[in-house]
């Protein structure tokens, strides 16, 4: 059976266009708090699980040998925009470690951020790796394999010392086998293993919350959100999604966009991850889908309800500004609901 | 019953995302060549229509009396890039009938085309209405209000002159009656009014046929048909998808993109007219589903095939360049195959 449909996208008084999904929310244990369609397929987490892989990053010692603070972390969990601070965050990153962006093997791309991409272009500038969404991930990898006393180039292969030790960690927080054949190579060359939707929420859920694991990982974890949560703009940058919901409700909400449709979040104070994937790939479906379930599942005050409903609901407008649709997230429950 | 599954998106040996929405190849009479899911549904056409919008732009004399030609013409089909000869067209179109780029409401945006973006930043440029992309079809909506001798101001109206022969058009093309509960404001403020899928089909199989047209009105298709092949880099741009065809298949395809997963086309040599809309919205299953359609309907020579079936499977690579996966047409069959 197709996954429900999660958001319809209207123009006038018809719908335009409709995302299908699948939406896990689980605790620690497994336990499911909210489920719509099929949560045991596998799907790619990509950067979604940047916070999951930063845990290396910690627990190698790198970032206290560097004296990381919560922007550099942030960093390392981030899908930033390019901005001219998150480059510059970057860059110290790999200063610290006494690399250099040509260790970057991300790949180059224009800031995603567009005013700061029409800003580097008037400035002589062109696109580098240091721009590339996913560089403070790959920085954070660097000095993590410095930290561990092993050989930085080729961190991004799926058999090196960084990659192994993240896989360890992706097991225990999901408790799920990553297998070979599920495998794949992310937008910026790290591997990327599929695993169940359902998986993916219960190591948000572990992240959030530190239930089952140790209690270093659990401190780590803790720190991580802390520094997302101290400063959201690191994540992802001006006027997105990710660094306006962490900006409002701080160490309430972890949020965290993954390319093709994946969303991740933890809700520390009810235990909760959350796991979203839009069939399709479209990360307004997602985004929509995350701030419906946010909505639902979080105590929210008055002015934390209007503010999260403006991404629930989000008005389409044309180039003029008129208001011509929205996007609106509907979480149609379907026969999974319940299902653990 | 949803929409079947048009186009799989695979990394590594896994489905990534699914792709589902509805096709429909009819003839000028309605009759199905081919229909995939629901093709009764009204579905905005958005961009994929302009050729049938600037019918009014050589009926109303405008063409022949500011002297344009195949450029010109293809401008007033495009969604363009922004680059500089698709600018520099559409100025001289405005010059012609005596106006400046203030007339145009369709808004500004900076160049689709990145490089042209960032060579108009590098060069202290900025966005304008001349690099929106529908700001051919503006030009020529202003054009045809100049040569109807109606007052210019407020063409993008629907009570408007312009649009109302616009809407005629509309209607006599495809045989349906566009309702004003069907109406949605496009991203350019032009009216848009949602059709059946297998009507919008059937307004492209008169357009490339004549057949159901009177004797003018079938010239004027022809020769708006042929203007985009002359100069397929005109209603597109470098690299993208409409241009390339056109300028591989010449006047044996026209095929043109929308907004929000729509994709129309015609088939001259067989009469037929396509139209395509993938339910999420995205453009690049709507594009290879309009490959996999010319692939599937029209003869082709050796090197006609290995030509479209890179459009029907392309490749997806990462930032550093690494083949990471597909997009594939499978263009699954379902009950609906064969309904008229």
């Amino acid at each position: 059976m197709p996954n429900p449909v999660l958001v319809e996208v209207t123009r006038g008084k018809i719908v335009e266009s409709r995302h299908r999904g699948a939406v896990a929310v689980v605790d620690a244990d497994g336990a499911t708090a909210l489920a719509f369609g099929d949560v045991g397929v596998p799907v790619f987490p990509r950067s979604a699980i940047k916070a999951l892989q930063a845990l290396v990053l910690v627990e190698s010692g790198a970032a206290d040998r560097f004296g990381f603070g919560a922007e550099e972390l942030a960093l390392a969990c981030a899908s930033h925009g390019g901005e001219p601070g998150h480059v510059a965050g970057v860059e110290r990153m790999l200063r610290a470690a006494k690399l250099d962006p040509s260790s970057l093997v991300c790949g180059a791309h224009w800031p995603l951020h567009q005013p700061s991409a029409h800003a580097l272009a008037r400035a002589g500038g062109t696109a580098s790796a240091l721009h590339n969404n996913c560089s403070g991930k790959h920085a954070g990898f660097l000095c993590a394999a410095c930290a561990m006393g092993v050989e930085p180039q080729g961190y991004a292969e799926p058999d090196h010392a960084v990659q192994r030790a993240v896989k360890a960690a992706l097991e225990d927080l999901s408790g799920a086998a990553l297998a070979d054949q599920n495998r794949g190579i992310d937008g910026c060359s790290v591997p990327t293993w599929a695993m169940p939707l359902a998986s993916l929420a219960r190591a948000f859920a572990r992240f959030a919350s530190g239930n089952g694991l140790g209690p270093k990982r659990a401190a780590v974890a803790q720190r991580l959100r802390e520094a997302c949560a101290a400063k959201p703009w690191f994540v992802a940058g001006t006027g997105r999604f990710c660094s306006e919901i962490m900006g409002h409700f701080g160490a309430r909400v972890f949020v965290k966009t993954g390319a093709e449709g994946v969303f991740c979040g933890a809700l520390p104070e009810l235990g909760l991850g959350i796991a979203i994937k839009c069939d399709d790939g479209q990360g307004r479906a997602a985004e929509a889908t995350m701030a419906a379930v946010i909505e639902r599942l979080l105590p929210l005050a008055d002015q934390d309800r209007s503010f999260v409903e403006r991404y629930v609901r989000p008005q389409l407008r044309n180039w003029r500004g008129t208001v011509v649709g929205e996007v609106r997230a509907v979480l149609r429950p379907t026969a999974s609901i319940g299902r653990s």
